[in-house]
């Protein structure tokens, strides 16, 4: 069919998950050569799909994914996710940047960032989510970043962009949920430490992982090492579960992932 | 102290956990040159020991480790031990094997170490386990390393060997402890497994960890996919800790180690 | 095509080398419910490989290659691959054993596997290729697996079989080339040591590699403890080369692979 | 000794090269409590030293050394190092960076470094290194680190700073010397790309190895995915050898390095 409307196929991945009895395809190919315009080439793909019962997207690299990131007070994942973005790794635009926090706005705006802050209490949360979500909406924000948002989004969040929120956590998940895993990592004396970039889900840390990756650790490390090695692991994570969700390599179904990188 | 008795250091190595005020200190030398005797120089340790308030060891490479391995069914750890303490990487005497199970002879018999069978029944676990400690007592027997043994041994079994069982569990623990690791893991849709040894306590996978290592594995893996390749970092975590603790590597603390690599 | 035939496809992947002009493809699919038999369905492959200029091959995993296995003194990746053999990791038949020492005759017999000897020297190395070459060929030898045979082939031996052997070079290739690696690496002072998987070819240590892996070293390790850690890097990449190449997931272009793990 | 004068000794690492027949040792320690002043401290040192014929160096954390960051276009390793610098992973004053274009002033500008542009020809080589190495004295500055600075420095700039220059080199050394490793190591097929940090000396790339690592790479990956990839290897590995640097980790003998990690 693609052959047919004169596509030139770039990459093209399969997988066939035969016990859960699902087939997933990625194809990326180049316009350049087509000769029918895209109402006409949605409408072929469409009928195949149609034909085997598929869910289906067509993705333009001319229209790239809108992206908000979301940051605390840390800031080495804001800095490493600009700079990619900067040196060409990261095929998205960076909309903005929100923030329960000041601090980090002086990153934002060198790289020509908008950076927005929602102060968030007990009491504000409902209140402050409504307003983030009125601006990603009126961003058509596709995409949102928790670079080590110290907030736990309301499941009424979540729900709004389903299959839309990387979170970074860090830890090798499913070690070590919850709150300060490298004091627990560190307290169970383990001997790697981890980071794994998933899926925001209404479950916290149980959402569909996308990406994980351990580093070594030693008795000599304290808690103070165990964050700073740590955080060479949530960066290169979290960026490159980013940077292909952003390339739509990423099919997730229940609560698993294809990746195809 | 060791220099005036004529000892000559070959490795030094020093920790100080500062926040538990502890120190650690392991120090191999060559006896040679020893200008007096093991008593005398044994004396001299515990002179000095005392003074600071330190518990020691004194250990001869001439007198090495008597080593039981436990096995069931799978084999793939028992051949991985028994070859590398052929090609002299163990400094060990592998005394004996002990099995639930019948199947893995062979495997023993062709190594020259005796295989002892004690089948384990609920009803007769107690006096199994007697029994097998009498081996253990009988051929004074310094390591059990249970190699992808299939029982869980009694807090009576492993209260008679404090620190003195290694167990491989196959996960990267603290996730997914308990039974059907892989299983679990597959379920969750984890990017790495792994696999940890550890001191056996009687808190179930809960031991001081002694070595972690991961493999990445991607969504096309099976669960037999998953098993297939967690034996070879089964294997390798494994033959690490067991040679370390051989080699009086390890000190254990709390439910940490200090790991003199 | 292979839709038409009633052919289950149960693996697909593809690649294409825009620079090199190149496509790939592997499909691996269940013959069970094919409704042509193989003359039809290898007509059919024929047909449109032909359309697009394409090399092909067809190849029945109920007829699995046979391998023979060269080993010299070293038996670390011998028993390597006869364990995971028997484990059922590698699907193929371990047809004979091929060495120029008889040392390792037991390690073969064990696991019922023809053992052969060809002593060779400057002189008698002519003569002993052409037996072993002859060897090969009534045994209908489909792989040969260098196992860390230390006897360099010759071109015309290395030409009689081209794609069809496969060595391990301990080293990272390029470094290292040539004699003694793991001393020179000890002598450069590298912090990580390596193994190669490649194809042989007429120029040594040239050939397209397979796989690569490394290990952590320090500078406390002397180049026996190179030799030792090198040896868990050398069996596990040549294992992972093999198996690739019986499931037929190498495809050799120039001196390049695409694994399609 | 050091216990006599009050230091509290809080790390310490040894190391026996029984064959080069060389002791290596670092302490590090607490001078709080010190009941004696530097003069008297660094008196005991010597005299033990010398009663040893021990070569030593006596540094204080409260004087940190002074850096200099050489670059030329690509920034990857400058944000790194200027960023762990701001996160306190680097014990140092970071004093200025040297380019041979103007390009990168305002990444060094906004960490308020001071920036000092010296463009080279062939022709201006000599008097610019000249200038270089005046400005480095001037600024007392205690080591150097090439970030990807794409200038080879001349051998009496190298002489004048012996075991105070860091190069990092972007391939898993001695694979891949020279220009274009990328490209080498794409044309070779390998399977893993590497960077290494080493010290300068007169002969290129050849200088003793600090710090290794490397990453997978796929044959899907082109030039462009090895660069892309390999800037997170290179950064990574310059940092900690940079750091460990600082720390006075690293002991150089011929060609090798000890770091007491």
């Amino acid at each position: 069919m693609l052959y047919g409307h004169g596509a030139n196929i770039l990459e093209s991945a399969h997988h066939i998950d035969a016990e859960a009895g699902h087939f997933f395809q990625r194809i990326r190919f180049d316009l350049r050569e087509l000769h029918t315009d895209r109402v006409g080439l949605e409408a072929g793909v469409r009928e195949v799909a149609e034909r085997f019962a598929m869910r289906w997207q067509l993705r333009l690299a001319s229209e790239p994914k809108r992206v908000a990131i979301f940051v605390s007070k840390f800031d080495h994942c804001l800095w490493d996710l600009l700079l990619r973005h900067r040196a060409g790794e990261m095929p998205c635009e960076m909309a903005l940047v929100v923030s329960n926090h000041p601090d980090l706005e002086p990153v934002a705006r060198q790289f020509g960032v908008p950076y927005h802050v929602f102060p968030i209490t007990a009491e504000t949360k409902r209140a402050q989510e409504a307003g983030e979500l009125a601006l990603l909406a009126e961003q058509r924000i596709d995409l949102v970043v928790m670079a080590r948002y110290m907030q736990v989004l309301s499941n009424e969040f979540v729900g709004r962009m389903p299959g839309r929120i990387i979170n970074i956590h860090h830890s090798f998940l499913p070690a070590f949920m919850g709150g300060k895993p490298y004091h627990q990592a560190h307290a169970r004396g383990v001997k790697l430490i981890g980071a794994t970039a998933h899926y925001a889900t209404t479950d916290l840390d149980e959402g569909p992982i996308i990406e994980q990756d351990v580093m070594r650790v030693f008795h000599r490390d304290s808690v103070d090492d165990l964050v700073r090695k740590g955080r060479d692991v949530e960066k290169t994570v979290l960026a490159r579960a980013v940077r292909w969700h952003l390339e739509d390599r990423i099919l997730v179904y229940g609560n698993r992932t294809v990746v195809f990188e």
